[in-house]
C-alpha cells in the first residue's frame, strides 16, 4: 500500500538481498517502481503492489531516488550508462544510491560521469547477511554528500539499522571491502578449526560452542560456521561474490601498496573454491574444502 | 576469608590471568596455597589471605586440586615433574588442572605421568582475555575424566561462566589451539582493514563502527581493533605467547596433515612481530606491524 506524498523510488536488482529491500520498501508505503534482469522476481513485487519498468531508463524517469542492487561492477556500469540505463532516463533532482558491494574507483568514476547528467550518487553497500536484509538491519556504509545522504534517510531507514558516513563517493565501497576482508579472514579460521577438530576427532560441535564464549566469538563463527557444520551451503551468499569482494580489496590494497597478506590468501582459497565448481554455494563451503584438503571425507 | 569444609586449593602462576582466577578463588572462600616463580605476586595474595609455597612439591602436599597457568609447555613440564616439583608431592586423590594453554600431545603424555603417581589430570585452557578472568566469566575448554572434572566443577565456577566438555585430556587444549588460531585469523583481517583505510585517508575508527553493526563484527574487532586504533598496546596477552599458541595450533595441524595456510601465515607474522621487538606487548600489535609493512607511519 502506498503512502500519498512520499518519494517515488526505483529499484534495480532483485536478488537475495534486493528483493527483501524493496519488499521493506513496499511495507514502508514507498511508491515503487522495479526491474530486474530475469522478470520472475519483477512479478512477485508486482503481485504486493510495485510497478515494473521495462528498462533502467523508464525506471529512471518515473522516481526520484534509484535504488541499486547488482552483483558486480560491470553490472552497475551497464545499468547505468548501458543502452536504456539509468542515464538515458536521468532528470533533475536524480540520485542513485548504489547499495552493491563494487570498486570504489569505479564509483568514483560513475558518480562523476553521472553528474554530467545532473545525477547525484550515493554509495551504500550493505551488511549483515540476507536475514538483516528482511529484518530491515542491515549496516549501511555511507559515501557521498552529507546533504545527498540526508535527503535518503527516510528510505535508507527501511533497509537499514545503522549508518555509517565514511566520506565522499566510494567510501563505503572501501569500507564494504574491508567488511568482507575481515570475513574472509574469520572464516579461513573457522574452517581451519573445524578441519583441525575432525582430524583429532573433536566434535567440531562443542569447539564452536566453547569458542563463542570466548575471545573468539564472532558472527562468522555463529552463522557461517554453523552452515559448514550443518553442511547447509545453498546460499546464503555465493561464493563466487565473495571471491569477487576479495578481488575488489586485493586490488584496492595493490594500487596503494597495503600489505595485505590475509587477503591475498583469501582472494586464493575462494578461487580455489570456484574453480572446483562451488561458485554457486554459499561463501561457507570454503570450509569443505579445508576438510577436502585436509584428507576429510563426508 | 576461608570457608570451612571448602576443598584446600594450590595455584601456580600468578601472571595477569592467573592472579585475577587465584583471587577469585580466595573470593568464593577457598583456602588457597599460592606459588611463583617471582615473589611479588604472592606477597600480594598473602595478604588477602592465601598462604605461600616456597615449591610445587611443597604446595601439592598442602592440597587437594593444583591449578596450573603458567606459558608455555616447558613451564608445565618443569612444574610437575622438575626438582621439587608436583610429582614429588603427589598424594591419593590429587587432582592437577592445567588452565595453561599448551600442546595437547604433551599434555596427554603429562596426565599418562601423572597417572603413575595416582594423580589425575585435566586440560582446561581458557578464554576471553584478561577482564573475563577478572569477572570470573572465563570460557573454560575442558579435557578429561567426567567424574574427574565434575569433582573439579565447585573450583572451575568460580573462574568461568561457560564449561564446555570437549573429550578426554587434550582435548581442551585442541580447542584452545583452535580458539588462538580464529583470533589471530581475525585480527590479522582486522589489522589489513585498519591499513586500507588509513591508506584511501578513510577513518578507520568509523570503518570499525560500521562493521561492528554488520556480518564482520567479532570480540577481535570490538577490542583488539580498538587496542590497535587507541595504540594502547601494553599486554593483555603478549605477542609472544600468541606466537606460541600459533606454533602449538600449526604443529598440531602439521602432525595430522591439516591444510592450515592462514595458521600458517599467522605463524610468521606473529613470528615477524616477535623479531622485531614487540614479543612484550600485546598481540593487537600486530596491526601497527602491518601498518609498518604498508608503509604508514605513526
Amino acid at each position: 500500500m502506498t503512502t500519498p506524498g512520499k518519494t517515488s523510488i526505483g529499484f534495480i536488482g532483485l536478488g537475495v538481498m534486493g528483493q527483501s529491500m524493496a519488499r521493506n520498501l513496499l511495507k514502508a508505503g514507498f511508491p515503487l517502481t522495479v526491474h530486474n534482469r530475469s522478470r520472475g522476481k519483477v512479478e512477485e513485487l508486482v503481485k504486493d503492489g510495485a510497478r515494473a519498468a521495462e528498462t533502467p531508463a523508464e525506471l529512471a524517469r518515473a522516481v526520484a531516488i534509484v535504488i541499486l542492487c547488482l552483483p558486480d561492477t560491470p553490472d552497475v556500469e551497464k545499468v547505468l550508462f548501458g543502452p536504456q540505463g539509468v542515464a538515458e532516463g536521468a532528470h533533475e533532482d536524480l540520485v542513485v544510491v548504489d547499495t552493491s558491494s563494487i570498486s570504489a574507483t569505479a564509483t568514483i568514476e560513475f558518480a562523476a560521469r553521472l553528474k554530467t547528467h545532473g545525477v547525484a550518487m550515493v554509495d551504500s553497500p550493505v551488511s549483515g547477511g540476507p536475514k538483516a536484509a528482511v529484518d530491515g538491519t542491515l549496516s549501511c556504509m555511507l559515501g557521498g554528500d552529507a546533504s545527498v545522504i540526508a535527503g535518503c534517510m527516510p528510505v535508507l531507514q527501511t533497509m537499514g539499522k545503522t549508518f555509517v558516513h565514511l566520506g565522499p563517493v566510494g567510501a563505503g565501497q572501501l569500507v564494504k571491502a574491508c567488511n568482507q576482508l575481515v570475513i574472509a579472514a574469520t572464516l579461513m579460521g573457522a574452517s581451519e578449526a573445524i578441519a583441525l577438530c575432525r582430524k583429532y576427532g573433536v566434535d567440531p560441535v562443542k569447539m564452536r560452542e566453547a569458542l563463542l564464549a570466548g575471545s573468539a566469538r564472532s558472527f562468522v563463527l555463529e552463522n557461517h560456521a554453523k552452515r559448514i557444520l550443518d553442511q547447509t551451503l545453498a546460499p546464503g551468499f555465493r561464493a563466487a561474490l565473495m571471491h569477487k569482494d576479495m578481488k575488489l580489496a586485493m586490488s584496492a590494497g595493490r594500487d596503494a601498496g597495503v600489505f595485505m597478506p590475509a587477503t591475498a590468501l583469501g582472494v586464493q582459497l575462494f578461487g580455489a573454491l570456484c574453480n572446483t565448481g562451488r561458485d554457486g554455494l554459499d561463501s561457507a563451503s570454503l570450509g569443505l574444502l579445508v576438510q577436502e584438503l585436509s584428507g576429510i571425507r563426508g
